[in-house]
């Protein structure tokens, strides 16, 4: 099993970027093909606030979340993202020990 | 749910870095009262190798998390991670929304 995890550090407008966040991007990466499950989180980063939001992508394994991101619905869902959440993401690929 | 997650950054020696955490740092964890689940990660961060091992603690709740990290075996664990991880380590609790 592999993952996509997007962290997210805080944005000036939590409420802007969440109406974004819930109501355009979320139903596009959702359609990525071959997401088995996707889970979003609220983050309180131990420490300093780091991070505040993190969505995990759950895919079969490494091919299927490479093929998703380079499909349309992946690149639609990434230019979205990109619109309004590029200062604030970090993208990292989770594989199962 | 909740889940501690914890984010390591490379260390210079991954070999040594890797036989501490399996063989000392992870029983020592597996231990804490009320976890319900524990899962080891390989990180590629997209981007820049910004973290290299994950891994996530689940509990019940948030009181759950916090009891175990209070509790004798949490704070082995902590003390024991603080010993080689404290240069490489961040601490997320993440709330499932």
């Amino acid at each position: 099993m592999v993952k996509l995890v997007a962290l997210y550090k805080a944005p000036e407008n939590k409420e802007e970027f969440m109406n974004k966040y819930e109501n355009e991007h979320l139903p596009l990466a959702k359609q990525m093909p071959g997401l088995k499950k996707a889970e979003v989180y609220n983050i309180n980063s131990l420490g300093g606030n780091k991070y505040f939001l993190c969505a995990e992508l759950y895919f079969e394994n490494e091919d299927a979340l490479n093929a998703a991101m380079a499909s349309p619905e992946g690149k639609a869902a990434a230019k979205n993202l990109m619109s309004f959440a590029k200062d604030y993401v970090e993208m990292h690929i989770a594989n199962l020990k």
